[in-house]
């Protein structure tokens, strides 16, 4: 078992030493610029942590990581396109800072990248690994698309139901799929790697589910950033789908007319019906639930203790855990 | 052996039985609606003339055309984006129909798919087709972004080497790559597999250069469409590349002004330049230059002639063969 810490440097390092060809220099240099950011390397470790769960952290697991954190960065530069995001990790996103065309290919070329980097693990477990990456980055393409398609669809008209599904494919299943390949490089049995798998898809749930609380009532001394950005642009998330379903009708007539306001008002008059009808409450609850389900599926995996350890400070790190 | 026509009837029958799921219908949509308008099936068909040319097709062959084939669609419906192009097969393209992001993703959904259908292949060969499919994939990106590059330079810094070379990359090492794939499956020994892939590489150059040529010089009444439409844009082909290497000051300063004209005057004046400086003849002797390349690599493997006889057929009838 190895530290926290010396896997995340480990990984970094293996991450920094992938090459680029030199030509040609505007879509090399391109994809140097987007990767260059950094990013916090949450999937990558979260396979070599899969991994280190069962046994003793193998380079195909390194092999395994540097496909998902390139898919990762691909899927970071379409999505910046499709939503036409001027910014990411705080840099000018790379369709505005080269172009359009320029994004589309450096995204594909990631993608390919990813592809090529499987075929590098040894063949015992390359099928396997190669299906599940497969499947895993159709899933996340329909998540986008769903929520591509909620963007121009009344938010009333979104079940709860739906928006989960859509948080599932788009977030949850690279962190579920993340963590499985690296079980299954590390040894772990199928009934081991189910359990591992839901794990990561409860994980990303709760995260996302944070994500969407902390920025309608979080600390802007502990997150860094103003709340109320979700509120101040009318987004689907799950506080304003669930808001609507939970609301009496005074209530959701009012939500209505302050989805209509501007600026500090808009934000306080929304905070104050997310409170009136308990779905800051709700918020709280149902991140504690993923969690807790999380957690579960770990505590179901019969190995000491102590090898859960990184996995659960690095969770730790990511979720502030209710329960 | 089997007969061209039955070949050709055999792969379109496995591609239309290719399914793709009813949800997210907005994304599936789209990539069917693509899909339908057809397309030659070139490059799957050269897969299995490649492995028919060695032994009998085998079952892999045809995984290995559908990878190519949905490469190829995923290649077509993100140039589309990147080029602006209205119009494709006959129909209004992908981006246009639905919108951007939606072709953004049915793209990489064809892309992530093309690599699905590598994993069916036999584990035999699958590593080596792997890697030559993803390398020809990202040589494919990256002459993409020099035609793109192409674009925003000035026809005169533009070198036909470099042409030659975008030209290579973005259309000829498909092809080359397609047929070696099928020779790779069908038993092909490493210098016949090398043999092949130069053949379908010249077949590739010729064929872009006689698409060039024809554009120019065709007759419509063969081609179908009125020549002069690269013209009219002033796009950068191996024509107007060559014609300003090869003309005197006096006609390159003709052409200059030529390339500022409109409609059909510019058309004749164009030509006549062309013709002027000779580089209808040598677009002429340069497409015959790499048809017999091209015919020469095929030669030199030695199988009955009789089995070369359908690869024959497919090539004559892409290429006005000029010699």
């Amino acid at each position: 078992m190895t530290s926290l810490n010396k896997i995340l440097t480990l990984y970094q390092s293996h991450f920094d030493a992938l090459c680029f060809p030199p030509e040609p220099g505007n879509l090399y240099e391109a994809i140097r610029y987007f990767l260059a950011a950094g990013g916090k390397r949450i999937r990558p470790v979260l396979c070599l942590l899969g991994n280190d769960l069962f046994g003793d952290i193998q380079e195909d697991t390194f092999h395994a990581g540097n496909a998902i954190e390139l898919y990762h960065n691909y899927s970071l530069v379409h999505d910046d396109i499709m939503d036409r995001s001027p910014l990411r990790r705080g840099r000018t996103t790379l369709h505005i800072k080269y172009n359009t065309p320029t994004a589309i290919l450096a995204g594909d070329v990631l993608l390919i990248n990813a592809f090529s980097h499987i075929n590098n693990i040894r063949e015992e477990y390359r099928e396997k690994i190669y299906s599940l990456f497969t499947a895993t980055a159709l899933q996340i393409c329909e998540g986008q698309q769903m929520d591509l398609d909620f963007e121009e669809t009344d938010v009333e008209l979104i079940g709860y139901p739906d928006y989960l599904r859509m948080v599932t494919l788009k977030t949850s299943v690279l962190l579920a799929a993340s963590i499985k390949i690296g079980a299954i490089i590390g040894g772990a049995t199928a009934q081991e790697q189910a359990y591992i798998y839901d794990f990561g898809k409860n994980i990303g749930i709760a995260f996302q589910m944070q994500d969407d609380y902390l920025d309608a009532f979080g600390d802007p001394a502990k997150t860094g950033k103003q709340p109320g950005g979700d509120i101040l642009e009318n987004k689907k998330t799950a506080l304003l789908i669930k808001a609507l379903e939970m609301s009496n009708t005074a209530e959701r007539k009012a939500l209505r007319s302050a989805m209509l306001k501007e600026g500090d008002e808009k934000i306080a008059s929304v905070l104050n019906i997310y409170k009136a009808c308990k779905v800051e409450e709700w918020a709280i609850n149902t991140t504690a639930k993923y969690t807790e389900m999380a957690f579960n599926c770990l505590s179901m995996i019969d190995i000491p203790t102590k090898r859960k350890d990184n996995l659960i400070t690095l969770t730790d790190h990511l979720l502030v855990r209710q329960s």
